[in-house]
C-alpha cells in the first residue's frame, strides 16, 4: 500500500537529521522545535487526509506506473479531470490548513519532468525518462513528500549567471564524475524544506545561454544529504511562536505561519540516477513553458483561491462580530473579494478544461497557457486588495489587540471581556481569535509572502504579451477589413 | 428550407412599412435612407453568413422543433455545445461587422421564454408554452429576425411603475379583450428596431409587486403593427452619415454606427396567441434569473469580446502605422487590453461549460450565473479602459483629422499625403481610415453605448453579492476552524 | 486703449483671409461657415469679458511694458498673484465657454519667450529679447489673439527629425536670407488656428541634437501669411453642425465643439524681427522646462478644472432630472469627480504659490515644476474617469436620444414630451438639452481631445521621475539611518 | 525655561507608575521593559530635538500665553506659518524616527480645545476657556507630553452609545460631584499611552444626540491616575523584541515598532478644572469640524508623508542593493510612490496656506477643510500601494530572511555573507538590515496600522461629499447656461 498513515509519516520525520539552523542556533531535535512543529503538523495532516473519505477523491489518484492508489501530489495528470483535481486539491488544502502545505512543489516537478525527460530522450537518445520514472515510482511507493527548490540567490540582477563575480551565485555543477555530479550553490525561500523527504532541485527560471550549461541542472537529493545546510527564516512570527505560552495565542494555532529555509549546497554529490537535466540548454524553454502551465493553475489559481475563501470567511465573520455585516460598504467589500476569487477560479477551470497533451501520445496533460496566466493575473493584485479590505473590516484592533494571555490574567481578564467584545452575543475570546487569524494575513508577512511565492506580476505580463502576439495579425485583419483598408 | 438568402431578406425588408421618424422627419422609404441603409446592410450580411460554409457552424443549428436547419439566433440551446456556440456566434458577428447586428435580442428572448412558458404551464396549467412554440416555429420556418425591446422610459427613478404620475411610463396592458390585449407605453434604445421583422416585448427588469400585474406582460408583435411609432436616434454620427458624399469617409463604411429607436405603443392590439406572460408576477424573478444567465454570456461575454478583438487589432495597427509598436509602454497597453479580452472569454467558457438544464427534463441549458456575472465584470470597466488605451495609441489625430474628402481635393491632397502619413511605407489614406475606425469607438458614442447596452455595473455587483451569499457560511466555517473558534 | 471691444474683434476677423479648407472644400467666407462661427463666437465672448466688470480682474492685467491695461492672456506673470490669476482665468473661461477658448497658446508662448530670449541674450549677446519685446508690445497694444502651434506631423516615431525620410516631417528652416528665414513643414491640431490673428510657432517638445539646428526654430507669423494653408478637422460633430437646422439642437449651441486645423507652411517667409530662436540647440531644454511649468498650471491644472466643474454640474443636474441624485452610488460618483477636481486645484495652487523667479532679477515667475506635474497627474486619468461616471449617471439616452427637432414635429412631439421626461417636474426639452450637453463630452470627441491636448501621461511620468531623482539620496540616507546601516 | 532636556524627560518617565500589563503580565518597571524602551527612546529623542539647532525651528515655538519658547506640539497655531510648521514638524519626526512619536495627539487636542472652549464660553457664558488656558500653560511650562485618547470600544456598531447593552461601551460621566466628575469606560489604540505624561480624553467622533449628554465629555488626567489600567498591544513584533538578543536584529532597532495600549477608566475622578466639555451636545459638530481640519494636515498629510519618504528611500536603496534600480519598471514604481507623496504634500500646503481664523478674532488658524481631506485622500490608498511596491522591489527575502543572529554564528555566517549579498559591493549585513527595515512596514503591522490610525477612508468620502454639496448649485448653473437650459 503506497499511502503512509499519519503515524508512519511522523516516524519518517523523526528519522530526518538535516543540519538546520534557526535564529543563529543549531536545531538538534526538529520535532520539538516550536517553529518546526507547525510544519510537521501541516504535513501530517495532509497524510491524514489521504485516508479521509471526504478528501480522498482529491488527495489520491491511481498511479499510471503501478495502477496503485498514490497520493495525488506526485501523480502525473493523465487527463483533463486529473488537472481539475490537482488544482482543486491545492485549493482544498489551503482552505483546510491556512498555510503552505509544502507538497505542491513536487506536484509541479513530477508533472514537468515526466514530459521533459520524454522529449529529451526522443531528441537526444538519452535515458532521462527511465531514470525519472524510477525515481517517481520510488516517491509513489514510499509516499514521500518533496519540495522543488528553484530560486537562486541571483546576486547582481543586472548580470547573467555566468557573469556573476561569485560563480556560486547560481547553483551549478562543480564537477562531473563517473558516478554522478557535484553541485554547489544555494536555493532560497524553500517552504518547509527542512521537513520534506526529498528535494527536486530546478534550474533558475531564466533563459540560459551558451557557456551556462553548468547552470542548467535538475536533480533530486534526499533531505539531510551530506553537504546540505538549512538556514531557516526567522522573523516576528517565528519569534512570537517561540515565545508563546500556549499556541492558542497565535493566529493559526496548529499549523502556524509558514517557515521557509535557504538550503546551501556545499559540494553535494548526486548520483546520475537522480540527475534529470545536465547541460541541455535547448530544453530550458520547453521546461519553462510546462512549468508556467502547471504553476498558474496550482498556485495563484489553486492555493490562493483557497486562501481567498478563508479571507472572505474571516472578513464576513469579523464584520458580523463587529455588527456591520449589513452595511452597504461591507457588502461591497465582500463582493469585491468574491470577484477576485471567482474570476480566478473561472479562468483556472477554463485553462484546465482546454488542456492539451504534451508531448503528443504521452497522456500527460497541460492547462492552457493564456488562461492560466489570466488566473494568475486576476488573483495577483486582487489578493493584495483583499488583504486591505479584510483589514479594513477588522478595524484597528487587528494590529493593536492585546495578547490572549490577558484572558487568563485575573487582573485584566474582566476588562478584556467587557471592552473587546463588540456584538454582545459574541464573547471577546472569539473576536480576538478571529482578529488574530486576520492579523496573520493582513498585518503580518502572509500577504506579501503570497505575492512573492506566486511569481512576479511583471513576468506574468511579459508572458501574456508573448502569448498574445500570435493572435494580433488576425485581429489586425478584422479591423482593417471593417475600416476599408486593403493591404 | 428555413434559411433566407440575402435577397429574400432584402425583399422582406422592402415590404416593411414602419411609421418611422428621424431627425424630425417622416421616413417614407426606409431602404434608401442613409441612416437605415447600414442597419439593413448589417442584417443582410448576417443572412448571407447563414449560407457561408466558413460561418455556418455558428450561424445555423438544427431545430429541436422541426429537425430542420435554422438560424442559430432563434435556436434554443439544447446542450452545452449549443451554449458555447451561441456565445461564439455573437463574438464572430462583432468581429465581422463592428456594430450591433440586431439579432441577439431574439436569441435571449427565445431562450428565456422556452423555459418560462414551460414552468408557468407546469405550475398554472396554462398553455403559454404551446403558444410560444407555435411562434418560435413561425420565426424559424420564416427565418425572421426579432428584437426584444425591454427598457421602459422609467420616469421618476425613485418611484415604482404603479406610482408614476403617468401610468404609461412603463409599458402595460391597458385593456384585455376576448381576442387579445391592448398595450400602451414605449420602449427605448431598441437597436435597429425599425428593420427587424418582429418585436418580442419584455417587461422591465425590476421586481414587480402586487397591483403591478399589468406591467408584467410579454408578447410579440410584427414590425409596423398599427399603433406603433418609431422615433430614431439622431446624433453626430447620424448627421455625419447623412451628410457624407462617399461612405468611405466614415468609420465603418458599410455597416455604419448603430442606430437605435424608441418604439411607442399607442394602444396596440396583441392577439392572445402572441401573449407569453400576462400578470403572473410570481414568475418575473425566474424570468430575470434566466435572462441574466443568457445575457452575460452573449453581451459583455460575447459581443464585447468581438469588439475587443477589433479594438486590439486597430490599436496594434495604428501603433505600427505610427511606428511605435515596439515601445515598452505600447506592448504594455496591448497586454492590458488582452487581459480584459482573455479573462472575459475564460469566464464565459467556464460559465457555459458549467451549464445546468432548466427546468429539469427540458433539454434547455443555461450558463452558470456567477461565472457569467464574472465575464460581465471583467469586460465592464475593461472595455472602457481599452477605449482610452486605443485612443492614446492613435494620438490626437483620432479627433483632429480632416475629412477623407481632402484626399480628392487637388488643392489639399498632396499636403494630406505628405503630412498625415507616419511610417513612410503606409500611405496617409490607410492611416486616416484606421484613425477614422478608431474615432468611431474612442471619440464617438460607441464606447459609452457599449457601457449602457450591456447592463449596469451597479446591478452586476448586487447580483454578484446575492449569488455569493449562499457560500459565505462555508467560508466562515473554514476560517473559524483554523482560528480555533468553536461555535 | 489696448482692449478691443467685441465689435472691434469682429471687424478684425472679417479682415482675415486664410486659405482654409474644411471637408474637402475651400472656405471663402469664414464668418458665415457653420464650423467657424462657434470659434468666432467663443473668441468674441472672451473680448466681451475683457470689458465685463465681473471678469476683468482675471481677463485683464497691467502691462509691465506700457503700464496700460492689457488682456491677461498676453501678460507675462510678474509675481505669484499673476500666476494664480493666469490659472484661474483659464479655469473661468472653461466654465463659461465649455470649449477651448483659443487664447492660452499665446499665454504660454509669451511667458516662455520672455525668459528664454533674456537668457539667450545674456549668454550669446544676441538681441532676441528686444525683438520679442517689440512683438509683445505689438500684441498688447492691438489686443491680438495668438495660437502657439507646436505639434509636428512626426512621421516615423522611431526616428529623429533629421532621420525622417521626408525632411519636412518636422517644420524647419529651409533657407536663411538677409531679411529673414523661409520655413517649411506643418503643425497639427491647432485649436481655432484659422481665426487667431497670429501664430507663435514653437519647435517640437523633444531634445534636438547636433545637426538638427534647423528644427530649433521659433517665430511668429500673422494669420493668412503667404504660403500658409489651413486644413480643418472634420468629423461627426462638424458634420452635425453643418447639417443642423437650429443650433439649439446641438450640445453647446453657441460655442460649439472645438475645431482644430493643421497649418501647412509651404516656404513661408518670416522676417528676422519675428524670429525668436534659430538654431540655438543648447536652449531647448531650458525652453522645455519653462513650457512644462506654465503648461501644467494652465492646461490640466486650469482649463480641465473648469471643464470638470461643468461635468460635475451636468452630472448632478441629470441625476436630479432622472430622480436619482440622492442614491448612495450617485453621491459616491459625484464625490469621485470632486476628488479629481479638488486634488488638481490644490496642486495648482501649491505650484503657483511656490513659484520662483527665472531668470533671477527678471520679475518673471514660474510655478513649481513637481507640483505642476502633480496637478496634471491628478487630472489625467481623473478626467477620463469623470467622463464614464457622468455618462453612467446620464443613462443610455446620452447616446440614443432623438434629435431635438422632434419637439417641433407635431407627429412626434407629444410622444417625446411624454416619454423622454423623467422627473415629472422637468420637461423633456430640458432633459434632452442636458443629455445633449453631456453627449458632447462623454459620447463624442471632447473627452479624448482633452486627453491628448493636455500632453501625454507617459511623458508626465518620465518628467516626474526626473524631478524626483535629486531627492532620492536624502530619502535613502534617512532610511539607512533608521535601519542601522552605516555607509 | 520651558523646554525639558532629554535627561529631565527620562527623570520624569522614571516617576510614572501606570498600572500596566503586557502579554498577560504586570509591568512593574517600565523603563526596563523591552517593549516600552523604544517608546521611551522615541519620546526622549523628541525632547533632544527641542534643543537641536537643526530642528528647533520646527520643534519649538513662542507661546502666545507666556511669550516663552515652548515645544511646538502644544503650541496653538497663531497664523498660517504656524500651520505649515506643525505639519512639517510631524513629517520631520516621521522621517527621523520611523514610528509614531506619540506627541501629535496633544497638538490636535490643544488646537481644537483652544477654539472650542472660547466658542462655548461666548455662547454659554461658561469658563471653559480659562480652565483650558490654565491647563495649557501647565503643559507648556512643564514641557509635558500628552496623548489624546479618542476611540471607544464601540460595541455593537449598529447601535448608538445610549443603546448599547453595556453603557460603559462608550466612555461616559458616571457621576458628577461638586469637585469634579467620575468617568467610566475605556479608550483603545492609544499609541505609547503608558509613557505620555497626560491624557486629554476626547469624546467619540460621532454625532451625539439628546439623552447622550454623558458621552459628550472631554477632560485631562495625568498618567497613572487612580482607576486607570493600561493593557498593551502584544503581537508578533512585540514578541520578537522581547526575544531579541540584540536590538540590531530588529527592523528599527532603537525606536522599535509602535506599541499601543487600551486604557481602562474604572471610575476615575476628574476635577472640574480639567473638564473641558461636559454635556454640551450642540458643540460636538464644531469640535468635529476643527478636529478634521487639524488631523488631516498632521496625520495622512504630515506623518504619513514622512513615512513615505522612508519607504521611497528604502525602496530605492534595496533596488540599488539588488542591482535593479535602473530598470524601467523600478523607476515607474518609484515614480508612483513619489506621486502619492507629492500630491499629498501639495494638498497639505494648499490647505494650510488657505487657512481661516476661527473663531474670528481669536488668532487661531485652521487649514482649509476640503484640501485637507484631499491630502488624506491622496495618501489613503497610495500608502498601501507603496507598501506593495516596496515589498515587490525588496523581493521575497523581505519575508524569508534568516535572523541577523546568523551573522554571528560561525557555522552559518559565511553562507549568509556569500548568498544573501546581491550587488557584490554591498555586504549581506547591509542588505539584511534594509530588508528588515522594509519587513517592518510591508510584511508586518505598520502598513495597516497607518491605514487605521489615520481615520477611515469611508468617512473621508462622506465628509468630502458634504463639503462639496454647497458648490454643486453653481456648477449646475454653469452647465445649464451652456446647454441652453433656462430655469
Amino acid at each position: 500500500m503506497a499511502l503512509k498513515t499519519r503515524e508512519q509519516f511522523m516516524d519518517s520525520v523523526a528519522k530526518l537529521k538535516p543540519r538546520l539552523f534557526i535564529a543563529g542556533e543549531r536545531v538538534e531535535n526538529m520535532v520539538e522545535h516550536p517553529n518546526i512543529i507547525p510544519v510537521i503538523n501541516t504535513l501530517a495532516k495532509t497524510y491524514e487526509l489521504e485516508h479521509d473519505p471526504e478528501y480522498q477523491e482529491l488527495t489520491t489518484a491511481t498511479s499510471h506506473l503501478t495502477g496503485e492508489k498514490v497520493n495525488r501530489w506526485i501523480h502525473v495528470p493523465q487527463n483533463i479531470d486529473d488537472l481539475h483535481k490537482s488544482s482543486m486539491l491545492i485549493t482544498a488544502m489551503s482552505q483546510k490548513l491556512g498555510v503552505c502545505h509544502y507538497r505542491c512543489g513536487a506536484t509541479e516537478a513530477v508533472h514537468v519532468l515526466s514530459s521533459l525527460t520524454r522529449v529529451m530522450d526522443q531528441k537526444l537518445g538519452t535515458e532521462y525518462n527511465k531514470r525519472f520514472t524510477n525515481y517517481l515510482r520510488y516517491l509513489q511507493e514510499n509516499d514521500l513528500t518533496a519540495g522543488a527548490p528553484q530560486t537562486d540567490p541571483k546576486g547582481d540582477r543586472t548580470k547573467r549567471p555566468s557573469q556573476q563575480q561569485d560563480p556560486d551565485t547560481f547553483l551549478h555543477v562543480a564537477k562531473k564524475t563517473e558516478d554522478g555530479i557535484i553541485v554547489r550553490g544555494a536555493k532560497l525561500h524553500q517552504l518547509g524544506g527542512m521537513v520534506t523527504h526529498e528535494h527536486i532541485v530546478f534550474p533558475p527560471i531564466i533563459p540560459l545561454g551558451k557557456g551556462e550549461e553548468d547552470y542548467a541542472v535538475c536533480f533530486a537529493v534526499p533531505n539531510g544529504t551530506k553537504g546540505l545546510t538549512y538556514i531557516a527564516q526567522s522573523g516576528p512570527m517565528e519569534a512570537e511562536r517561540r515565545e508563546a505560552k500556549d499556541i492558542q495565542e497565535l493566529g493559526i494555532p496548529e499549523y502556524g505561519s509558514e517557515v521557509t529555509t535557504m538550503i546551501v549546497f556545499d559540494d553535494v554529490f548526486v548520483p546520475w540516477e537522480r540527475v534529470f537535466l545536465c547541460g541541455e540548454l535547448e530544453f530550458t524553454s520547453y521546461m519553462l513553458d510546462k512549468f508556467v502551465r502547471t504553476h498558474n493553475v496550482l498556485c495563484r489559481g489553486g492555493c490562493k483561491v483557497g486562501y481567498m475563501d478563508l479571507i472572505i470567511g474571516a472578513a464576513q465573520t469579523i464584520a458580523e462580530y463587529n455588527g456591520i455585516a449589513g452595511a452597504a460598504h461591507v457588502r461591497d467589500k465582500i463582493t469585491e473579494m468574491v470577484r477576485t476569487r471567482e474570476t480566478t477560479r473561472a479562468c483556472v477551470f477554463a485553462a484546465c478544461q482546454n488542456a492539451k497533451e504534451d508531448p503528443p501520445g504521452s497522456s500527460i496533460y497541460y492547462a492552457d497557457s493564456m488562461w492560466g496566466l489570466m488566473a494568475s493575473t486576476c488573483m495577483g493584485f486582487g489578493f493584495q486588495e483583499a488583504m486591505l479590505l479584510a483589514a479594513d473590516l477588522a478595524g484597528g484592533a487587528v494590529v493593536t489587540m492585546p495578547s490572549e494571555r490577558e484572558l487568563k490574567n485575573p487582573e485584566t481578564s474582566h476588562y478584556i471581556q467587557k471592552y473587546l467584545r463588540a456584538t454582545p452575543s459574541v464573547p471577546a475570546e472569539k473576536r480576538m481569535r478571529m482578529l488574530k487569524f486576520l492579523q496573520h494575513w493582513t498585518a503580518g508577512p502572509q500577504g506579501i509572502l503570497s505575492w512573492h511565492s506566486a511569481g512576479s506580476m511583471q513576468g506574468n505580463r511579459l508572458l501574456t504579451y508573448n502569448e498574445a502576439v500570435a493572435g494580433l495579425e488576425e485581429k489586425k485583419r478584422m479591423a482593417k477589413e471593417l475600416a476599408g483598408i486593403k493591404d
